[in-house]
């Protein structure tokens, strides 16, 4: 078969969005990016690095293929180039800029679908005696180098596991299979009057295995939690055997090993069902923006809600630089020049007393227009880089998060880090909050600028000076992007050598032949 | 040193009450007892397991105590029989009955009290040099034979680790040293206005550094979280080096790792301090009870608080035979016969909210009385084992957890299993939920029958028949007591074969020669 058989859509590589229907960006940001210096590019082809270069790898031997399609059916085996390019790589700004140069290096050697568990541990349990190496793959939708192994491999794409297994209305949980797109999720779960809250930027695109395995948080986060903290159980199928971990919300029984699952980034195993807590479906949702004299004002505010309540369901507080560039109309804000925008959503009724809290703190209320455009866009961000691409703009987005003390510090010097790395093409750097706990915060940088000469070593330039910015300043290399190949080396400076080989560890115990993900999340030993 | 020089008060070896101060079963009690056809014993001994072994034992060689007073200084090394004694064993029945039979098998070699986290790295860095095992104590509240190690052993008593180390008012955060107790924990902080809400029934002996090895849950959980939802960062000491955890309160930088010590009880290194959430102390307390008609009706209330709240900071509900046994006067119950209690509590005002869904739910309020009567006493049971024991009583607990559809299934086969094996002593089994989440919750027992001759086999006996039970119907095997050496062949079965090598795994990779707690947690490899 080939990927334009598969019953679900799959996003278009090296772009977000659909080609058949572009989106275009407003004539004031056309007019911005000029004054960045951005210059629309005269040739597709803007890196050096790796071009053409995979196409001429050898493909799988017959036994292999005989081995994948024994386990899978051949049917379910597709080797044409249209599949292999559809798997390679995430969206990372640099992949899309891959994409866009041909690079076909990364490329796998071919995709197989498993139908079920049963399949994906076969396949995993056969892997290492025909020397294969595997990488999973559900939305695709990694920005950290998550598809991007240290050697040749064949991708499991579990989007053939894509079942509501079960729903327990009296412990509102449910299982559902790793393959599961996330707007899928939610219409299962609706028809039987739940939601799982989960609405990541991806959304869209990524799925219920890639939140797991990568620890994603939604925008509803302030409400309904990190998906790291909706999982109350997990299947996950290793080279070595099954593991079925979660027999109670919480438990003393040693240490939480669902929590050493989730983020291992298919390195351990292939996670292939979780059970998840889920909740009635909201009636009604509400959505309104607040204005503050200053990021600082707003921090103060939305800590105060983190810590003391009560939380709305979205909490999100754009700085200066964020509100200036993404409100076309600066009047909505009012109160003059300057300020910035809170957006909070409810799902289930409006608390008023959410709002006395932000008022005591000094904000303004907005009303429902800038959190209705908010809703409206919310999955909008991803398109916008395919035309601001085009024009010649470099754009990418990198996040941290830390204690509530160390914010402020955070964020400028990840942000004087990332200006002083692209002194020679000066960027915006937008940041806000979007995701709140009662002791930190989340930071979310975007970054844009015009392209140099070769824009994967210009934003690797950036990214690493504000890792070491992150680093130094004492955040967390990601707070809900994860590790791939891109975080690796940050990570092994993060949890310091000890603890990197106590995991080697642990994958050497269910990996001991290094076929999933070699490379991924951990440096090989 | 000995024992009694030290400036910490310890319980009593043996005894959870200071037996110059012995507290008196109610006469009603008494008489109850008799019904159950306890009577007092004739002899202290009265358990024929290795009994008196342990004083044979060879001492410690002139290299090993030079190497501990090198590293601790001498006047912190003690080994005489006092605080060796002090040191032995934990607080369930068997290790009671063990006390009190003179059984001097387990007891440590001697006792060491490192200052500092540097001079407990010392210890860990150099025992295996010195064929020296370690086991960690830190309040020695252990029920579940978390301090009894497969090999001789010395103590690594951490109570001088006993400060509050930093204070973050933004953040909300405090680093607490591993050796402070509860009381004192909730002073310190109480001195700058914040509590950590911790208050599990061991509230007065244990320690933060137990809490975190062993996952504890206090009684106002339903309010402030389990012990390991506080903790946010931690600093583990391992025979190979330290590893610093925790760089913001959430991360999708990898596995959890916090999660991964959490729960290792002493066995990959020694918790020497762990950074907490701490929240504003409050300024008012409410506490009340609920009749419910029965068990099932209050666990209905208690779910819908639960999955759709308000909850209050703490939620119990008491079966039918707990409501019997606890009230002196079954009066206070109203309404007839029969009936079950449940208790709320709120730290700050009271919430009508969380008291309209217990009176829709068909509860009926009865007012501060028996919850006042709750919070006095809600200390107090493990001093009325002492009393039990000296009438003849056989009296433990055990407790479980799973998701809210298995509670009740799981209720009545635990249940039936202690009575079944327990046939020839009929007991009373009591049954409580204390803690509860969206998903599920825990099931608390408490078993008092007749002790036979060999009180020890008698429980061990009825303990694998629940252990049995919970495993068939779904429960974790442990919510908050921990693993030890008692649940270790359950823990094995509940996380399979896959998962104990790669936890084993871990231990390899920080504890290579097996120093710490061998045995403990994890069965040996």
């Amino acid at each position: 078969m080939t990927e334009s058989d598969l019953p679900v859509v799959q996003l278009t590589p090296g772009r977000w969005g659909d080609p058949a229907h572009p989106v275009a960006l407003p004539a004031a940001a056309v007019d911005a990016l000029k004054h960045l210096g951005v210059q629309r590019p005269s040739t597709d082809v803007r890196t050096s690095e790796e071009t053409q270069g995979a196409q001429d790898r050898p493909g799988l031997t017959e036994a292999q293929v005989g081995f994948l399609a024994s386990v899978v059916g051949a049917e379910y085996l597709a080797s044409d180039l249209e599949s292999r390019w559809a798997h390679t790589r995430g969206y990372s700004t640099t992949d899309l800029l891959r994409f866009r140069a041909g690079d076909t290096s990364g490329m796998p050697d071919a995709v197989v679908y498993p139908a079920s568990h049963d399949e994906v541990a076969a396949l995993l349990a056969g892997c290492a005696d025909h020397d294969l190496a595997l990488v999973p793959y559900s939305g695709g939708t990694s920005v950290v180098g998550g598809l991007a192994p240290s050697r040749r491999f064949v991708t499991v794409d579990l989007r053939r596991l894509d079942q509501l297994v079960e729903l327990d209305e009296i412990s509102r949980t449910a299982r559902l299979q790793a393959g599961v797109r996330g707007p899928a999720a939610e219409a299962m779960l609706a028809e039987r009057g739940y939601t799982l809250g989960h609405f990541p930027q991806s959304y869209e695109g990524a799925s219920i295995g890639g939140y797991a395995a990568a620890r994603s948080s939604g925008q509803s986060s302030a409400g309904y939690g990190r998906f790291d903290q909706m999982v109350v159980g997990l299947t996950l199928a290793t080279p070595r055997g099954t593991v079925e971990l979660g027999r109670a919300p919480m438990s003393a029984a040693g240490p939480d090993l669902r929590q050493l699952v989730l983020g291992s980034e298919g390195a351990f195993g292939i996670i292939t069902s979780v059970v998840v807590r889920i909740r009635p479906r909201p009636v009604e949702r509400h959505f309104e923006g607040w204005r503050f004299e200053s990021f600082d004002a707003g921090l103060t505010a939305v800590r105060r809600l983190a810590q003391d309540g009560p939380l709305p369901t979205v909490l999100r507080l754009s700085d200066e630089v964020e509100t200036a560039v993404n409100l076309a109309d600066p009047d909505v804000l009012g109160g003059g020049a300057g300020g910035v925008l809170a957006i909070i959503g409810f799902d289930g009724p409006y608390n008023r007393a959410t709002a006395d809290v932000l008022t005591a703190a000094g904000g303004t209320n907005l009303g429902e227009g800038p959190g209705e455009t908010w809703r409206i866009g919310r999955y909008r961000a991803p398109y916008l880089r395919d035309p601001l691409l085009d024009e010649g703009a470099l754009v990418e987005t990198l996040e941290t998060a830390a204690f509530w003390s160390r914010i402020p510090a955070l964020k400028t010097a990840v942000t004087e880090a990332i200006v002083g790395a692209l002194s020679a093409t000066p960027p915006l750097v937008l940041c806000h909050i979007s995701h709140v706990y009662e002791t930190g915060a989340s930071l979310y940088f975007t970054v844009i600028c015009a392209q140099s000469d070769d824009p994967i070593a210009q934003w690797r330039s950036a990214k690493s000076a504000a890792n070491q910015a992150i680093a130094t300043a004492g955040g967390t290399i990601s707070h809900h992007h994860g590790i791939g190949t891109d975080h690796r080396d940050a990570y092994v400076t993060e949890i310091g050598p000890l603890a990197v080989e106590a995991l080697q560890a642990v994958k050497t115990t269910l990996d001991p032949d290094n076929i999933l993900n070699p490379g991924i999340l951990l440096p090989e030993r």
